[in-house]
């Protein structure tokens, strides 16, 4: 057992406040919107409302939104899940620069994060819209830092700014270290979709 | 765009094989686990059967579990989840050592791991039965490499060793960059558990 990592065990039990937490998922590696979409497994089942808005809009049929749309038979009322914005792609600097769709997605999570009955809000694949300029982080930054007290807010995308860093209670970079991409193996259903 | 990306982003557009992957979500960072759970929804999404293994029984009262048991009156015969092991802490050098617990987890899991009807097997925190030597890495690292060809597998855990890291297909470190308990923030319902 490491100094450090004892340390950290320590703060973790020593850690008493109760509020809204600010947590990004960031850097190249894969789990930064299957870990957000746990979460909001995790929240529907602890009793929150749960509102999850998807900046970059993808292919249609992915597992994760077949799965929470037939899960919302169990929880009616519990779950808002928006995709909004434009077409997908890897290669990222053809992305259309589409600032309407981007603001239209921000008002809307606006609302969400005002609304106190919502204890998780889901901004998926967010910090493309600070790369490509959509969205001016000053704002986003300060509706964030008005939002209910006990709210939490996830945020996923590669390549968060710093100043987002520097706002968010906990940050995860997921580093690639392989990558079955690399040897030859597609994006498989189930898994990666 | 870096140049790095872009050879990530044209080998990614080039992968053709379609076959069963190793993930293993590893590191101190916030995310492994949550991360599991989400692609089981993804998985469930796409219609596979779903086998999820926890090798340290945590609080009985997490929101992960109660959404899923929710969740599979809605995916009825998709979704299987076992809580194994022995009580769990943050002072890990404290754990029982519990081999028989173990051995009787990995024996769970072998049988789904032998089975072409699971599309995914979950074997959430198991680097720890490597870290006390309550398994052989060897004989795991034997039956992942004979599971059935289609199969996923999602491996969690601080400290994954070195050849578990080299057996597997895709492996992520999850890097905690800050942690909301640093400031004082303790574990949170529907964020942490």
């Amino acid at each position: 057992m490491s100094r450090k990592k004892d340390f950290v065990d320590k703060a973790i039990a020593a850690a008493q406040e109760e509020r809204g937490v600010v947590l990004v998922n960031t850097g190249n590696g894969k789990g930064k919107s299957s870990a957000a979409f746990g979460v909001v497994a995790r929240a529907l089942g602890q009793g929150m409302k749960v509102a999850v808005v998807q900046f970059v809009k993808g292919r249609a049929d992915t597992g994760e939104a077949a799965f929470f749309r037939e899960a919302r038979k169990v929880f009616p009322d519990k779950l808002f899940w928006h995709i909004t914005g434009e077409g997908y792609t890897w290669e990222i600097q053809n992305l259309p620069r589409d600032v309407a769709a981007a603001r239209a997605a921000w008002d809307l999570a606006s609302r969400y994060l005002s609304d106190p009955e919502f204890g998780l809000v889901v901004l998926d694949e967010m910090t493309y819209a600070f790369k490509f300029q959509w969205l001016e982080l000053s704002e986003v930054l300060e509706v964030l830092s008005r939002r209910p007290p006990m709210q939490h807010v996830v945020i996923t995308g590669r390549a968060a700014p710093q100043e987002l860093v520097d706002a968010a209670d906990t940050v995860t970079d997921m580093v690639s270290v392989k990558h079955a991409f690399q040897a030859g193996v597609k994006a498989m259903p189930g898994l990666d979709w």
